[in-house]
């Protein structure tokens, strides 16, 4: 990743150090390309295709992040993306995907469904399916962000990832695990999308239905079986937020960080914000916040403007 | 300032250098405590108070920044702190200068002078009037926010600061040429209150009405007579942005930078985004983010949302 993704920051403050009582570093990947951690994981896939596959192109199907972390990955490599949306995708989104030169292809939301679609179309094409998550390259791209905060701030007690389909709390786990293993690792779902964390409880994969939340990256509805399978090796604890909870952490990262952090971004902050977060009293704690991107219009309602 | 101030991030944007056409290092004051560099002048010039001095506090006016750096300066030293503010001074900035311990001595703004009500206040009391920005300690203290930017990005061709009064402007030129006498160093002022702009082209101090600019915190009417010395001496160049240049660049800081900036801490990062720097192209180029502090419902307003 090194010259490739931002290195982001570990930013501090004082303010959250006070409410956590604890020495929080925050890993800003709202900073990153794209303005999410997504990047790491599609580039790092993309990277991993031969020529052969690199020519056929590559697709993938999300309305979000990942669809701009695709996208620009391929613009960088030389690759052709398409991207698999919702005929009522925001249109902001659309166009940032369609600005990294990314081929869109609609589908209605309640007619068909997305993943079928992306599959039929990676057919045709020949091209490659980009998973959101649920990949070794992916997850290991998405680990890079831990590895450099461990770099950057030093030795962790513990850290605290927002928690989708898995690929950042499983790449966190096993980064950070490689330097100490004993590091705590934290995944953070919102309460009404909580599969992760019963799907943990309950020791095999549970799909629920999609979760209303304002986290529109975490609205997976089952682990990923690879995510899974390293958050139960590594001993990932889930801890859930309400939706609430994330707008005051948006709020207080406004407001005390000046950090611009999207509804799924927040997810680490809020729990840790809630004294969620068993254990940490005195000790040194990451947090990444994933992302950033929201349309000003979202975020002004959101923080409460 | 170490252990003091947050040493705060210089980040980079690839978007800000396609869109400049240069190599931009962006120094977030915005991160400083209490949200904006005002606290690095503050802190030094407090510290050079006698013990005797500090038993007998300080008082400053203002209803900015320059209130909270002090308070946050003097809390920290154990010294007891008066601010001078308008009877309508915005109730977030009262709340947050009594947060941080002050008293908090108000005025009206149409029937007397502040810098009057301030200097009668210290002679009461026998405290220490605590300058906005025309003292060689709050120069210096303003000052180390450049030093830290070039440690952390290398040399800089040039370095690119809002404009009040001229004490970070003073400060920038004397640390950037400390460490590089060739770095041009460029102030930028509101167009609606360009007063260190006149006063440089006609080479003494020009004192104008209150500008009517968005950017509260440079709504100076004068150089101060130190910083236009410093200026005229490190021969430092001011260009001007509108109102509506510093909301386009608050609103890119939003969605491209993730980064919460106030109308004042726009102004460089304006300049920049408006081509208004000359010579750039190709070059290392820093600029200072001066602060964050701006209240949500303002925030959203001024970002279009």
């Amino acid at each position: 990743m090194a010259g490739i993704a931002n290195r982001t920051p570990a930013v501090t403050s004082r303010t959250l150090d006070e409410r956590c009582g604890a020495a929080l570093f925050v890993k800003c990947e709202s900073f990153q390309r794209m303005g999410a951690f997504k990047f790491r994981g599609a580039y790092n896939f993309l990277l991993s295709l031969s020529s052969e596959e690199r020519e056929r192109g590559v697709v993938a199907f999300s309305s979000g992040n990942h669809a701009q972390g695709v996208a620009l990955a391929a613009r960088l490599l030389g690759v052709r993306a398409t991207i698999v949306m919702p005929t009522d995708a925001p249109a902001v989104k659309v166009a940032a995907t369609r600005a990294y030169g990314a081929e869109i292809v609609y589908y209605e939301r309640e007619r068909s469904h997305r993943e079928e679609i992306a599959r039929s179309v990676a057919r045709e094409r020949g091209a490659t399916l980009v998973p959101p998550f649920d990949d070794a390259r992916i997850v290991a791209g998405a680990g890079t962000a831990a590895l450099e905060l461990i770099e950057d701030a030093g030795p962790l007690d513990a850290c605290v990832v927002p928690v989708g389909g898995g690929g950042l709390m499983s790449g966190t786990a096993i980064a950070a695990h490689g330097v100490d293993p004993a590091t705590a690792i934290y995944g953070v779902e919102p309460a009404a999308g909580d599969d992760f964390a019963q799907s943990l409880r309950r020791g095999e994969r549970v799909t629920t239905g999609v979760p209303r939340t304002i986290a529109d990256g975490l609205q997976t509805t089952a682990p990923g079986e690879l995510t899974f399978a390293i958050a139960r090796a590594h001993k990932c604890a889930i801890v859930t937020v309400t939706d609430e909870e994330l707008r005051d952490a948006m709020r207080f990262a406004f407001e005390r960080m000046k950090l611009v952090v999207e509804p799924s971004g927040a997810a680490a902050l809020a729990a840790l914000l809630q004294g969620r977060i068993p254990g940490i009293a005195g000790k040194r704690v990451g947090a990444i916040v994933s992302g950033g991107n929201v349309d000003p219009v979202r975020y002004a309602a959101l923080i409460g403007a």
